[in-house]
């Protein structure tokens, strides 16, 4: 058994996996035209920053060679390339990788304005994701040691990107390898992507998984049941700061507390060094009614979607280039230039 | 407005609020019948360890009223008595109140086999009860200074208990007073006592309360926003370890580590100096589908029910006879002795 696929690409076809009916239903969306690409992209269907960029590109290749009798000149070609990748684009705004990975195929395209230029540059696209995620997942492994338990948190799993996922890349390649450990997977209210997506992902793929509430970590840290802490990240600042999916903050100071190593993965493109710490970036305060569920009564609610990780309570972070310790600053400045 | 009533009893009818169905409805039930008493506390339409104490004795005033015509010597009344009693117990077998009202009102039986003295013991219990939690309230009601914003995790609240409840007695107490603050409830997975309860009690009393999820704690304290944790307990070990809902733990290291004062509210009831610490608490492991709802992958499930906050830990425990701080095993066994 191995990770789940977001994403299938046969050279003709582009199937998504629906994430939205997860874990009930495995079922692969064809995409078949550029506005059922940005529907599922808008409609959640395909999430996860690297997935969503990949998938973009994909999804103009299809476009594109779906109109390939409209593209008379290099000129209307271009045109069409630039107002598609637009309309992706528009359907999530503020992710990074998706207008990324469009524009990249835009680049690409004024270079070498061909429908065979797209796919190879698409395909880039995914290898280099594969070939990252492999890497991070190589420096990390030494983390995994046989017969220790791994807490994670959110999803930054092979749903969310390419291949092996960010923080899952050490599991998935130490699982490969044959050696023994178990994964904790905290629920990660409000919206549950530990217990819907990385706990489904790791399960699938035959790795030891126990789900537990939030609420459930300072406990089975108390009780010597912990012994590394993994995560992905949104965005790592230039002091080293990690800005994370809420309750990150939390699993990190009870770390601290109980002495427990607390380790971020990441790809470099997460790397932000014009930021100079955790403190500039905003918090998008989400919608209360995802914390105000069926169950809840009625009163105001509060839903930051992310918090800010001290560099201080980190004791390292995994990229695709090895791993930074402390001092944070400096040593990621040191294998990202 | 006011805090919301768990029991009503007027001399003659006994209503329970129904706690299954908030905070979507504010429905009473009528107990009738042993039966129906039993049922009410073992399908935890009245839950909350004192809460449930009280509805049992009123319950059996209610029955033995019932079923006076079987009663022809003192024998028969006492032998019914204590056989309802035992029913009433096992309905919730762990909770020690309960099991504690209704020795209670058994021996009160024996040294005086009426109804009146069935009924006036039920009433001492509740005047007590109510007694207890204002002392609470007035010894706790200095941590609520002006402007302060407390948070607070599942329910302690006027819900659980007869009268102001004891986390939230101090609360009561202030806003009755005049003092503007806030409250930040947690949700409380995986049962969501919080946003379902507390959330709802706080509220219709009128006071300012924002639900958060509890993985928004960290991020909150860390910004500043929490000047207070003020939480219930179900056990106060003679070390002064803290036995209480899961995630309590959480917020009492993230207290530690962003420099917030952690207090705890119980009546002495609570504190138990036969159990050493809370190493010694065999913690309740609850059915894993209370973690594994609709939403979740097909995994294994741990379900801890409680976690053990260590006395270091603890700023101080605000009980009716004043409020013990540090060393806390010494200043518990001084108000209680």
């Amino acid at each position: 058994m191995t990770a789940p696929e977001a994403i299938r690409w046969d050279g003709e076809r582009l199937e998504l996996l629906d994430q939205r009916r997860l874990p009930h239903e495995v079922v692969y969306l064809t995409i078949e035209s550029l506005d059922e690409a940005a529907d599922a992209i808008r409609t959640l269907a395909v999430r996860g920053a690297p997935a969503i960029g990949l998938a973009a590109a994909y999804a103009l290749v299809v476009a594109m060679r779906q109109r390939a009798a409209r593209h008379d000149t290099r000129e209307t070609f271009l045109r069409d390339l630039e107002t598609s990748a637009a309309r992706l684009t528009a359907a999530r705004p503020t992710a990074v990788n998706l207008a990324w990975a469009a524009g990249r195929m835009c680049r690409r395209a004024r270079s070498e304005a061909s429908l065979d230029a797209l796919a190879d540059e698409a395909g880039a696209i995914h290898r280099e994701d594969i070939e990252i995620c492999s890497a991070i997942g190589r420096h990390g492994a030494e983390l995994i040691t046989p017969g220790c338990t791994v807490l994670t948190h959110c999803n930054a799993g092979a749903l969310a990107v390419s291949a092996l996922g960010t923080a899952t890349a050490p599991l998935y390649l130490r699982h490969r390898q044959g050696v023994p450990f178990r994964v904790l997977v905290d629920e990660t209210r409000p919206l549950l992507q530990g217990a819907r997506l990385t706990a489904w992902e790791l399960s699938s793929a035959g790795i030891d998984v126990t789900l537990i509430c939030d609420n459930a970590a300072a406990s089975l840290m108390a009780a010597g049941e912990v012994n590394l802490v993994l995560v992905g990240t949104d965005r790592v600042t230039r002091n080293g700061d990690v800005v994370n999916k809420i309750g990150t903050l939390n699993l990190a100071v009870l770390c601290r507390h109980f002495g427990i190593p607390f380790y971020v993965a990441c790809p470099s493109s997460t790397y932000d060094p014009d930021t100079a710490s955790g403190a500039e970036v905003p918090i998008e305060e989400r919608d209360p009614r995802e914390v105000l569920g069926e169950a809840a009564a009625r009163v105001p609610a509060r839903n930051p979607a992310f918090d800010v990780t001290p560099a201080a309570l980190v004791t390292g972070i995994v990229t695709e280039r090895g791993i930074a310790r402390a001092p944070l600053a400096e040593n990621l400045a040191r294998l990202f230039t």
